[in-house]
């Protein structure tokens, strides 16, 4: 075992401690399988008990602080990862098999998302006061005061992904935007990357600190078995669940939820397909560039993003074997590189035997085979559109670098593979703007099953602004009316609360009738004050 | 049995066509107990196929229109279920009991409703699109093109209130929001006034013709069995479920909704207890006046209001004994009316009977028997503050013209009282300003219980507009960060889809860079096309 930074103790981090504990879990180098020291604390009851009741202490007596206050915290932790930046890359490479510069990549989108999100809420946008004054005048009957606030819905369990330690970790998009909501966060560490996790956790800990802000902001539980998860799920104080990672984790976490005393909004986003449809017209004039960008797409993070294409749909034509052939060359003649753990390289190993398997489904290349004890295997898959459209488990996501290309007999075939897919996060056209006003079926097809669609550019690295849009139709997540990632995701932890007739001294300081601040009042947007 | 007019002819109401069938279903008169001519048609699941397909096929088409097509159709919805107001009216009174005055009120409240729509329709709230724009020369990566904007979620199976035919009915705020949103509607037919509701379904099928939107925009369908909405709320072309109603009903669509393979969104509004608390200085300064107000807030509708105060939270004081009396004397006095059902006053009778039979609590006066077929017995109980915090079966809705008076030995007890209280619609204080400041405490456990506070005034009769918020904490409804009654009602109905990258001529027309209307652009809010 190599020796680890004395800075992780493989304990947890609640409400401002570093609590201790017993467990069994490491992490494990995917290049070498070595394993890694310190092992992890399995969080107990008990611990979960200590993080959530803190946590809702916070909550119920006001504490998490004004906007303004949240502003400060999320500064105040991209902040402080900023400042370990060095110490989680050492780390994060040995635990996740990625390379240096993604770390430091990743981190600078986790630190921009959190300052992005700090400057959402000094904007005071998702959270604008709603007014209506009395009318007492009003006949048949008067109309009373009614001034609409947004409360923040009480604690968040956070799971982070494997894939994306940092912008989909416990620093990410989720306790980002539960934190801006004005929720304390109760964080999951990933049992694959459980050092980054402390590490992280600890500057999450110290920026509550720096803000002034109470220490059940936030916690952060180690664990490698489903029970710790099942326990915070369950727990009566948790008031919603994010979660990023497979369809069976997120799934099982959704149910659980459904199954509660008092049943809690659970958004997970469970990855998908990301299908590439490229039309003729493209393929004609741009059939090399559109291959190399679909295999670089696919490769990306050795094909472990959830907006990997997993699909591409063609139309067989004069173009289509050299397309097949500049792809499959494209995708598989370097080696892939490591995958991101044991488990998802058995995984990927397992899905692509089945796939393989279905009927009417060729392999069409595989990767080169490496030494790497994680190391992935490119792949390309073909089959025919009649065939996809017939067996429904050929839309099973393979997570790693492989794809599916399904070749249809025309057009028509094309549209109706369109019309079978289920929910997904994204769907992209290569194509020209004239010969999809020729097929104008296709693009509403795919808004209808997908949460962002492309025009000639490749889903993964999606933007982090208020125009996106991270969230398809199940089972992409679990409801397609919410985005995990840019400031909209803020929206999934607040309600509406309306207080009618409160004299001014009674009310939230963002409803009272001398209120800094951006709100709408009788029907109009203002900027200030009204009275 | 008495004749009917020629008009209802008891059959459903299916994408443009009326279509019979066989059925035993008859309206009641709750006064008389008569049965009420013709018998109703019970829904095949071929008629449930053909209204969820017609709908789905308006749905994929884009054939529901643009904002101002259905502004034009929920106002011609106004103006027709207007035309058959004196219908409606004389069918209503004998199915439901309630007066002749309610039914006129209730229309006004409901046309109002679709036209407040239409308004929100044509201002473009809710539905602004987002817009940032390419920035190619960023580093380290340039930013796309991102147009947000919102779409429909598909066909939404509406149903309606037993208690308010037509302000929480088939033609009520949730079609109005469905059609809103770009939704078709298939509405399930209320058992207990089937006559009612095909009235209004002629209205709103009429409606649809008007305006010159396709058939499928809406559906209704009749059945007395619960198969008939089990079988809607399944339906693989259902894409978001509608429900006002009782807490058993709601949970049980809500959880066949979880079990589908691709789950809905299940909004469910089921009532709540509405606690009242009314403070020491309050009551010596209106003790008569907040009794009265408290017995008229039970008693109107007899009871069968969603935000009918069920619960009276007071501390025993000097005035305690005199308040009781008064509330006992305004409560029980009168004949309480008409229930709407033979159901609903068979489950009055059994609640009545049960709170009673509960450890410590006392029947302090029940109201004057009277002889109609389905009439209430107003009923006033008290129970000890601390017998209130141990025993959370007291919690259950009785609904009807009851209510509970919760007697605390002080105010702190008040507090605990207000602590354990399971999710509410609404809370209201009666209080001074001056002895609320001295206890911050029970207004932030109100607000963490409900969706909507009041100060002074009753919860029953809620406002329709955009800072009202009509949906609490579960058991409320299923998910309190959205409402049933508003203008925000609408955002149940859509979500957010990303296009990225696109040119202008494949854009749906509010993306387009030269577009009308207000929109958020680069940050910034605008009102008109920027290029």
């Amino acid at each position: 075992m190599s020796v680890e930074p004395m800075s992780i103790e493989g304990g947890h981090l609640i409400a401002g401690e570093s609590v201790s504990g017993e467990g069994t879990l490491f992490g494990q180098n995917p290049d070498s399988g070595d394993w890694l020291d310190p092992h992890f604390a399995e969080a107990t009851s008990a611990d979960i008990d200590l993080a959530v009741d803190a946590a809702q202490k916070v909550h119920q007596s006001r504490a998490a602080g004004e906007a303004d206050d949240r502003a400060r915290l999320l500064e105040a932790a991209a902040a402080r990862i900023d400042e370990i930046g060095a110490a989680i890359t050492e780390r994060g490479v040995k635990e996740t098999g990625l390379p240096e510069g993604r770390f430091e990549a990743e981190r600078g989108r986790t630190c921009n998302q959190m300052r992005l999100f700090a400057s959402v809420l000094r904007d005071g946008i998702f959270r604008e006061p709603i007014i209506e004054t009395a009318l007492p005048d009003r006949a048949p009957v008067p109309r009373p005061d009614l001034r609409r606030r947004m409360r923040a819905l009480g604690p968040v369990a956070v799971f982070g992904a494997s894939n994306f330690p940092l912008a989909f970790g416990i620093a990410g998009g989720d306790t980002a935007s539960a934190w801006a909501a004005g929720c304390p966060v109760i964080a999951k560490g990933h049992p694959a990357h459980p050092g980054v996790c402390e590490l992280i956790g600890r500057a999450l800990q110290e920026a509550v600190r720096d803000s002034g802000l109470p220490d059940g902001m936030f916690s952060l539980l180690q664990g490698e078995s489903h029970s710790v998860g099942q326990q915070l799920v369950m727990h009566p104080g948790i008031a919603a669940v994010a979660f990023t990672g497979s369809r069976s984790g997120g799934m099982s976490l959704w149910k659980m939820a459904t199954e509660r005393e008092v049943p809690v909004p659970v958004f997970a986003e469970m990855g998908s397909l990301n299908p590439v449809f490229v039309l003729p017209d493209a393929m004609a004039k741009r059939c090399d560039q559109i291959a190399t960008a679909i295999a670089a797409s696919v490769r990306l993070g050795v094909g472990q993003f959830c907006t990997c294409p997993g699909l591409v749909v063609t139309v067989s034509d004069a173009n289509s074997a050299e397309f097949r052939g500049l792809l499959s060359e494209a995708l598989c003649s370097d080696p892939a590189g490591t995958m991101l753990n044991q488990g998802i390289h058995g995984g990927y190993a397992k899905m692509l035997e089945k796939l393989e398997s279905r009927d009417g489904v060729q392999l069409v290349r595989r990767g080169p085979v490496t030494e790497g004890f994680c190391d992935a295997r490119a792949a390309l898959f073909s089959v025919a559109g009649s065939r996809f459209i017939a067996d429904p488990e050929l839309q099973a996501e393979v997570f790693g670098p492989s794809t599916l290309l399904v070749e249809c007999s025309n057009t028509d075939e094309m549209v109706e593979v369109a019309g079978c897919l289920e929910g997904q996060l994204t769907a992209t056209v290569q194509a020209t703007a004239d010969e999809l006003q020729q097929l104008p079926g296709l693009l509403d097809l795919l808004e209808d099953c997908a949460g962002r669609m492309l025009f000639t550019g490749m889903p993964t690295g999606g933007e982090v602004g208020e125009a996106m849009h991270h969230g398809g139709p199940w089972p992409a997540t679990t409801d397609s009316r919410w985005t995990s990632v840019g400031s909209g995701a803020i929206a999934r932890f607040i309600r509406p609360v309306c207080w009618q007739d409160f004299p001014d001294a009674l009310l939230p300081a963002e409803l009272r009738s001398d209120a800094d601040g951006s709100r709408r009042l009788d029907g109009c947007w203002q900027d200030s004050g009204f009275r």
